[in-house]
């Protein structure tokens, strides 16, 4: 009776409760702990007689029906909340059950068994109480032992099992056991060749072997805290970089800001210090937009010809913006001037267009939560704060932001945004349902059409990637079937290594994500003997879709490809071409290449091109919002390991503004 | 006489100049504004017996060799620099002359003839000299007086006119006019129907046709200014947003923000306002994660079944973590604690597991600069402050830093960091020199593998755009070839628009970026009759690797396509089943989809996979950097037309601190 009892109060005492708050709820709340609570009294009682052990693995939020949510919604959300149920996933005598909660009227109404294949959640309590039955297992002990190893030092975590086409199963984890001694970073110290399997239903082990014993890598290196607490990293950035003459030092990067009217914004001998080491290493010769081809789709007789080539015919030198400060650029922003030559060969001054700022979007340069050892609370977290060099174009209607973004872990983030006016064409048409004919775009409003168009922005890549001579790699992703029975799996991919050796090699369409692009320098190795390199990562791609005979696409030819690599030239500096104004596609990249130059272990730089497919929209009238598109040069076996570990410490004394406080 | 001595004063004054400050170069630095004016002198006195007419078209840096930079930069830059000489193209006489100048001896050192095909660089004043003959030809004012239109009005640009096979060419543009009155954004009122071609070395219209009269579109709603000047646009961000419960308001949106213990964060019911309206827009019922595939390529036998589904087997939210103030999240961050269930039925507080902060990273939200209306200085920028709720899963050793932001443009970008610790392998190899076998990874450090592995994110979103009933459209960007002779242009792209009807239709693998990927509310179009959409814009792209019949992608089978859409079921929640641990795959969304439902014009959820491969490197090693993928929900058509145009005045009153000090 008592229990019945305690019941019928708690449920008085939860309907005056829920007659008060109910109005504050929305229907989509999580459940509160006092709906939580209340679910857990209803289920234990439900199974109290007789008493049967109940594992909790899901409580949440039944969700009212959609319908219902949408109605209480739109009648100003003064209705009651159309319903209030829990959904409870549990195991009882080995068996999973779905069982619903109204928690409005404190009853069950519903208990479901579960007969498929598969399990709930796992809950931490069981996988807790698995890894220390592993630790108190005799032959387990017997093979740390054995490892030489000490014991206390080792942690144990629960690993889910998956399906290899076993006809019965039972609600099993396999353990697999980590090192500490010396180290929170037990994750770098698997303790190999040992298999535990427990039953977490039995809480039993039920097969254990021990198959083979490989050394555990050593924790030296491992540890990624710092020993004292880093206080107050600041979030206010600052200048934070010195700039000597057009030389910018901030934090592990020097680099050389430049302008030319005709590339704008370039970026030169990009360093990076390596504080193992004690120095800079080179990664990028030179960077900067060597062209900016920006067909229409639009063949009427006044549009057919529209197929810009920004950088070659009107120069994106000659398009930058003075940029505005605290709108273009935030208020620690500095700004670096630049000059270009008018008509009579005077010279002009361009002012502010460059600026160069320390970014902190609230990012996470790295982190971990270690839950993984008893006792132990571990969380260590660098917000990331960037460097950005950033210049506008605004080449007639539309408008480039360029950014070349310096991360301390060595990344360079190159981004381009599309902004700016549109170019529309007049029409006839005021509504979409009048056209019959090909306009070749969407209307964006009366008599307004978007013309459909591409833009290709190419970059002019001269990595020296800690030095000269450099190879290109392309890393393809490749499945490999499984022979015969040697394993439960039936396939896994692995790295094929390719080294381009000439041009022809190094030309690739990109799309399905599966190859790797790499420079590497193949004269220097890491300890471990990796080649050290840099990896570009790809974002928005697009390739041509014109005809490979149609005239504009003759001349900007180099489109083709996303990626091109040639040995340096100093001559071939401009991927359409330096006469672009009416070209015929007879100089530039794609003709330079077909000489297929030995371009392995060479000075090589690398032709990139970032691409959109624009059809209009009528968001984008009258002016666009801004639309990104980036790739990124991340480090990839150039350091010895995460360069971003420890506090900055730098050759230069300048300002480390990326942290204070200590 | 005179000239000559003026040259030789010049370069007098010059030298010691020189001499003073040469070593404060660097020889990338570009070209001082008393190099250019040398430059100038050198070639207008070049050219000046007999008197010859110079037009300028590109000054810049002629680069010392790069061997001579990289010498001098070794050199602790001590020594002089190694050269300093400028390059310029001129026009004379109609044609092309390169000259290199020597700026340390004040000489000319080369004149080259250019013969090729194409023009250099366009300079401004013969773009503004060709709008001003074309503004001053009686027959186009003719033109312009049959349009009723006001001459002045117009506004005309110099368009590059590209090649089309012509055998000979002179250098021309086509001027192409605008019209202003009423608007300072002419870019929006073409003038169409006349083509007035412009010989710009003789300075003359050689061609001009007024072929067709067309509408001007209308001045009103293309202006993008503001009347009164916005100052102080405030870089501070602050809290920015209200939270009423879960619910919170922001700018022009209003969401709902949840935790379940499976999925961890929920966003629902976003909706955004819409000044025009007047009222909030429905765009996203439902967006979580709804499973996270992690399949390891190590087949070692304590290996192989490594292929986790994190959200299924550990729990998403089981595994999020406290958040730490000023480093996970902002100063200016709000937090929101969450509740789990534990073994037992007891609920579990877990403080700060998600936190919600206004961004500002120096981005742009538009701008745009008009160089092109006389006498007049317009430049219009919006800085971009957007609203992040982030939540942090620490599944085991990885991190996964989840971002929703919203934009007040009406974009949603989710983004997904990948940091914390590898799943290594201990491994008796200590160099990669020593490896003759199959290891699954690269060497990371001594003893150490990195396990070559995938992550597969699989968003649900249930997306109700402007409604509940919506239809799922393929946008295919397809090539056109022109027949016969109708234009110069030998092809163009269109979009080829299909509407899914059935579930089939709408299975998706991306790649070559010439899909859009689109969600329409079929029973509503804007005033000019497009229907009201939202975009997905892909970001990182990956599929799987693993054979269908291997086990792993048995269970993990919805990373086939990067896209799927059904109709909406209130039991269709994760995609890889509800029971997952030791799942057959015999429950998830590929089982349901085999139905092959109706999906247009229907409540329909869009599930769209985001993934990376994963080949570690060094720099992961002993915590990884955060790698980044993300993609972009973007209004298309939604609004009537771009909806941040003018300072934000929402439905509530909450505070709106992207605007201030005014």
């Amino acid at each position: 009776m008592l229990p019945k009892l305690k019941n019928l109060l708690f449920f008085l005492v939860f309907l005056i409760s829920a007659v008060f708050s109910s109005s504050s709820y929305h229907p989509l709340d999580p459940l509160t702990p006092s709906e939580l609570n209340q679910t857990q009294t209803l289920i234990n009682n439900y199974f109290s007689s007789p008493p049967q052990n109940v594992s909790f693995h899901y409580v949440g939020l039944d969700e009212p029906e959609k319908s219902h949510v949408l109605s209480w919604q739109s009648s100003s959300r003064n209705q009651q909340i159309p319903s209030r149920r829990a959904f409870a996933i549990v195991r009882v005598n080995s068996r999973s059950r779905e069982i619903i909660v109204n928690l409005l009227n404190n009853s069950i109404i519903s208990d479901k068994f579960y007969n498929g294949y598969g399990y709930p959640l796992l809950n931490y309590a069981e996988q807790l109480a698995a890894g220390n039955l592993t630790l108190s297992y005799p032959p387990f002990i017997a093979s740390i032992r054995r490892r030489n190893l000490n014991l206390k030092e080792v942690v144990c975590l629960s690993f889910t099992v998956g399906w290899y086409g076993e006809i019965k199963s039972s609600r099993v984890v396999k353990v697999m056991c980590y090192y500490l001694n010396g180290t929170v970073n037990f994750y770098m110290r698997p303790i190999e060749g040992i298999a535990t399997t427990v039953d977490l239903d039995r809480m039993k082990i039920v097969a254990f072997r021990d198959r083979v014993v490989t050394p555990v890598p050593k924790a030296e290196g491992t540890n990624y805290r710092f020993n004292s607490s880093v206080q107050g990293l600041v979030k206010q950035v600052g200048p934070g970089f010195t700039l000597d003459g057009h030389v910018v030092r901030w934090a592990n990067w020097e680099l050389h800001v430049s302008f030319d009217m005709r590339a704008g914004l370039m970026i030169s001998l990009a360093s990076i210090y390596d504080q193992e080491k004690g120095k800079y290493r080179s990664v990028m010769y030179r960077g900067f937009i060597s062209e900016l081809f920006v067909p229409y789709m639009d063949l009427t007789e006044e549009w057919y010809y529209r197929t810009f080539f920004d950088v070659g015919e009107y120069g994106f030198g000659l398009s930058t913006v003075t940029l505005e400060p605290l709108k273009d650029c935030p208020e620690n922003a500095t700004f670096m001037d630049g000059y270009i030559t008018s008509q009579d060969g005077t010279s002009a001054l361009m002012p502010n267009i460059i600026c160069i700022f320390e970014s902190y979007a609230g990012d996470i340069m790295w982190r971990h939560t270690e839950f993984g050892i008893p006792g132990q609370e571990i969380q260590e977290v660098r917000p990331e704060v960037s460097l950005v060099v950033r210049m506008v174009a605004a080449v007639g209607n539309y408008d480039y932001i360029v950014d070349w973004e310096f991360k301390e872990s060595g990344s360079i983030k190159v981004k381009v945004g599309l902004t700016g006016l549109l170019l529309v064409r007049g029409t006839i048409y005021t509504n979409k349902d009048q056209i019959r004919e090909e306009v070749y775009g969407p209307i964006l409003a009366e008599n307004t059409i978007g013309a459909n168009h591409d833009h290709f922005i190419n970059f002019n890549l001269d990595l020296d990637v800690d030095g000269v001579a450099n190879s290109f790699i392309k890393n393809k992703l490749q499945t490999v079937r499984v022979l015969g029975n040697t394993s439960p799996r039936r396939s896994y991919w692995r790295v094929n290594s390719q080294t381009a050796k000439t041009e022809s090699d190094a030309r690739i369409q990109l799309g399905s994500g599966t190859t790797e692009l790499l420079v590497v320098n193949p004269n220097k190795k890491t300890r471990v003997g990796n080649f050290v390199g840099y990896r570009l990562v790809p974002g928005v791609i697009a390739g041509p879709l014109l005809s490979d005979d149609d005239y504009p696409q003759i001349r900007g030819k180099f489109t083709k490809y996303n990626m091109w690599v040639t040995p340096y030239n100093k001559a071939e500096k401009w991927v359409a071409g330096l006469y672009t104004d009416q070209s015929h596609g007879d100089d530039g990249l794609p003709i330079w290449s077909l000489r297929n130059r030995n371009i392995e272990n060479k000075d090589i730089v690398l032709w990139y091109t970032l691409g959109f497919h624009h059809v209009p929209c009528q968001e984008d009238f009258p002016i666009m919002p801004t639309l990104s598109g980036s790739f990124e040069l991340r480090p990839t076996n150039f350091f010895e390991h995460n360069p971003v570990l420890k506090p900055s410490q730098y050759a230069t004394d300048s300002a480390n503004l990326s942290e204070s406080g200590q």
